[in-house]
């Protein structure tokens, strides 16, 4: 690593040893500064003080960098999703899983909130948002039928899963009262059985 | 209208005095025979009888075929919610409005199966549908908005609801018990007020 990126890196009060967090925080800063359809991966490579090559090591191109998290943020909601059903009701073991993704989501500091501002602007980013929430409601749905959850009940489930996490981070990006993503999330779970409830 | 478009009329069984509808079941009949992408707005205007001139009196290119009638679906989800507020729980109107769209789809006979056909084969499609839906979903929330509900309330009733129609619709499409839509969104409502009360 150059001198230069090692200042750069020291600049930003932070050390960031990684390639990937550091063409990340480039491509973001870029977005907002710039818009996403300017950005080119030449100018995320040379912000991150790396090479065009490396780029392409980490990410298929411009677009992944918003949306690599997605990935893993399903394998974690399955994943705990899988263990909270030996004990909790569907929609309990679900909101559990949302809740532990909004834990997550909060770790990434002011990344998420970035993440948006810059999905916000471009429509086509916008659509793929929607596709990739609509793959997590049916992986919701599929690792509730593989626990025994039969249909229509496992679809609703994930649903009202991914409607409670919609809602929950909407409130969260544009809310600044500190509270925290999981908070939201349990509230938001409360309102909708509430509101199911007809109340 | 020419000998023969009469005839082409006559040889389907079914009489069609409007340009806007022949339009759509030539375009509805090609894309399930080449495929969405292959079809152009020359062919369909050919297959209906009509001129390239009129097929872009009534659309605007030919993927607007498949979405004009979300607008008229939104308006009149939107007006029986209106309706059904003043009597019902925020819940139980949105389940009310859902219902009446159901029953308006499923007047529209062989069309809405054919339509999904088309759109499960095409990516884009699909990403065009995601984004109807959640534009229904604002417009559901706006409208509970408009009559008291507060948030998050009535941005959850509506992701509710928008889950039911989801659910229901894709049952609908995929059984052919020949039972009606409207009945398949009662059940998901009922199945959704289980599920949420962690039955």
């Amino acid at each position: 690593m150059s001198a230069a990126v090692i200042a750069y890196d020291q600049g930003m009060g932070r050390w960031e040893p990684n390639a990937r967090g550091r063409l990340e925080r480039a491509a973001m800063e870029l977005y907002i500064e710039r818009g996403f359809e300017q950005t080119t991966v030449t100018e995320i490579a040379r912000r991150a003080g790396l090479t065009q090559r490396t780029f392409f090591r980490h990410y298929a191109d411009k677009r992944e960098v918003l949306f690599a998290g997605s990935g893993l943020l399903e394998e974690l909601i399955v994943r705990t999703l899988g263990g909270a059903l030996d004990s909790a009701a569907p929609i309990d073991a679900v909101a559990e899983a949302i809740e532990a993704a909004g834990a997550a989501i909060q770790e990434g500091g002011d990344r998420p909130r970035q993440r948006q501002v810059v999905i916000a602007a471009n429509p086509e980013l916008q659509e793929r948002e929607l596709i990739k929430l609509a793959s997590l409601a049916s992986a919701i749905a599929g690792a509730l039928r593989q626990h025994g959850v039969p249909d229509p009940a496992a679809s609703l489930t994930a649903e009202a899963g991914i409607a409670v996490f919609k809602i929950a981070f909407e409130r969260w990006i544009s809310l600044s009262d500190q509270q925290d993503l999981p908070q939201y999330i349990r509230e938001a779970v409360d309102e909708l059985k509430a509101v199911t409830a007809g109340k």
